[in-house]
């Protein structure tokens, strides 16, 4: 099978060489040869030598630079990736591989894309590829790929952590600490177990999944939306009931969990209207994407006390600007966009990227559950 | 079997109007006629009128007061517990039952045992009697009970958030959001799953088993220490392995949560020497009492980071004074004494205190779980 693949991806080599008009053509591009790969990671500065670990910055590079270099690639690695003279548009035209993450993600608009002109492959160092303009890639032959799983474990611990910190109001007792304060009451009056509250999520993929399974024991009444409805035997084990019709579902949460790619579909979802349609005092949590919600009317429900907590790791854009109004809204529990970029999770995106950078060298196919991009097509969560 | 308790309390009433040398004499006090019943919560001020099931504070005085007073009975509740002049104290000689709670504990002392004449029940709304001289209470006969089971579910949920928050390093990204900063790498750096991860409780008795069952689909190792081996179908369920000897368990644990009772055994466990000898980088987690660790002994390891993160509820003595070490220590994610004080356990300890006092009054033996002093006698856990 990989014996055939390599076959084909020698003979689209081949092929070419000649000018080619077929909206794939970069794809035909051969992957053997020396190539030049581009990193772009948040930088680490002196949290760098902090843990040998701590692959995911820029410094750490992944821990694939001895294995690039020693095969002939070039490897560029760089944080710099904003506006017309960053570090990033240097390289631009001459690139084969674009290696980055959601959590410093270089955004890859239509314009970059045609000034790439090198450039196959897309790899997404974590999950979620929204950053990227998926349609043009798709439209220029590009592959776009992602560690899918490598990180899912991370954000779905992360969202349970996010739920109780909310559920239990946390944070005022723990400012009261630091304040020098002690006044159980002030914590208490809005404290709740989660036991028997109503949980949600906005999609049940693999995150949504891995949150409902850890819920399970907390004995709470578990929802989830999705395209599709679980096999049987799987929703017996998770224990959640599927709400098909959405609108239905988010007025009976008492906390909402976004597990929702970032698509045209669910941009802005989370609007005032639908926001004002929620249970008063309903908490939301959300590691997907910043842009699923509307900022404003998030800041305005959390003013109000219409959503009694509002915790999450993605903003809209990132890094958020210092007047972002999620950093002054009360009830909030934002952090910036760290769920899946745990040391954990970071040695599994670096081996996950450098399986796929290995296999594109051979001209093997990646694992089908990563792509995003392939042949044109967008993977069916991005449609 | 009510009946014949029944009888045989009148049987006692009888008994003690004649003087008695007994150590257990005023265990033979009637529980019959008009009582005077003092409960010592904490004052909620503004946030009483906040929530109507805001039960556990002065102003809710745990929902009980007209039920209370209809059958004739006082009850005086304060949130003034301390000191010679304190309103406590100007009930102590004549009261006969005094409620309190480990959130705002009315010290009970063999000094004001003493005083106490006509004292007969302690009862704890809540889980947790060492505010109270056990030893004292039951040389001088009285009875004192818990609402044992009623809060084990909030104090287990708060202890799973405390784990995550200690091991994805939650507080640093949240400052930076507030302190309009983004800095990835600064929380990255020590951020790990834990999935993977050692976590061993220290005692696996009611808290300490729902921790576990909510810990099982982390993937973690769980170890567990107590004087006791579960049964083995239980600890199959659970997933946890029996570690007979604590100072062979705490070495093999990146995470250690304290689920054990205090008493003369367990008083300063957590010395110096024994933090000394847990892994380096080491989370803990209590919620159990303050005073079963050497409180500067945290604030060093914490320090040093030989202790890399700690996070509990619990202080020694409470409410922790403006000084207290830990509320100035590195790596800490402390609040006030809270995790069994949800709205949710407020109204199950509630009910289990009117229950207790019902069969009181009643002559009726309470739930047998709940006794800490019976006769003379003290529970098992704090023997």
């Amino acid at each position: 099978m990989a014996m055939l693949r390599a076959a084909k991806h020698a003979m689209r080599a081949l092929g070419s060489r000649a000018p080619d008009a077929s909206p794939f053509a970069r794809m035909l591009h051969a992957s053997t040869g020396s190539k030049k790969i581009v990193g772009v990671f948040y930088k680490a500065n002196e949290y760098a030598s902090m843990n040998p670990k701590f692959v995911g910055c820029v410094e750490g590079s992944l821990g694939i630079r001895d294995w690039l270099e020693s095969q002939g690639h070039q490897y560029i690695v760089t944080d710099d990736k904003e506006g017309p003279n960053c570090e990033l548009e240097k390289h631009i035209p001459d690139m084969h591989v674009l290696i980055t993450t959601p959590f410093h993600p270089a955004y890859v608009t239509e314009e970059r894309i045609k000034k790439a002109k090198n450039l196959q492959l897309l790899l997404t160092a974590g999950i979620g590829s929204d950053h990227i303009d998926l349609k043009a890639a798709a439209a220029a032959g590009l592959t776009v790929a992602e560690v899918t799983g490598s990180n899912t474990v991370s954000v779905a611990e992360d969202e349970l952590m996010r739920i109780l910190i909310l559920v239990r109001n946390f944070l005022p007792g723990y400012h009261q600490v630091i304040n020098g304060d002690w006044n159980v009451a002030a914590i208490a009056y809005r404290a709740y177990d989660l036991e028997g509250k109503t949980v949600g999520t906005v999609g049940a993929g693999r995150i949504g999944k891995l949150l409902l399974q850890r819920l399970k024991p907390f004995n709470c009444n578990l929802l989830y939306h999705d395209r599709l409805k679980m096999e049987p035997d799987l929703e017996k084990e998770i224990g959640a009931k599927f709400e098909e019709d959405l609108d239905k579902m988010l007025p009976k949460c008492d906390v909402i969990v976004i597990n929702t790619p970032l698509t045209e579909k669910t941009r802005g979802l989370f609007n005032k209207e639908r926001i004002g349609k929620l249970k008063k005092g309903v908490l939301i949590v959300n590691n997907a994407r910043g842009a699923i919600m509307d900022t404003q009317a998030v800041a305005d429900a959390c003013s109000s006390g219409h959503i009694a907590g509002y915790s999450g790791d993605v903003w809209n854009p990132q890094p958020a600007p210092k007047d972002h109004p999620w950093r002054y809204m009360p009830n909030h529990a934002m952090t910036p966009h760290i769920s899946g970029t745990t040391i954990d999770g970071q040695l599994r995106y670096a081996a996950g990227t450098k399986d796929m950078l290995d296999r594109y060298f051979k001209g093997q196919d990646f694992p089908a559950q990563n792509y995003i991009v392939k042949e044109g097509k967008l993977a069916s969560q991005y449609q």
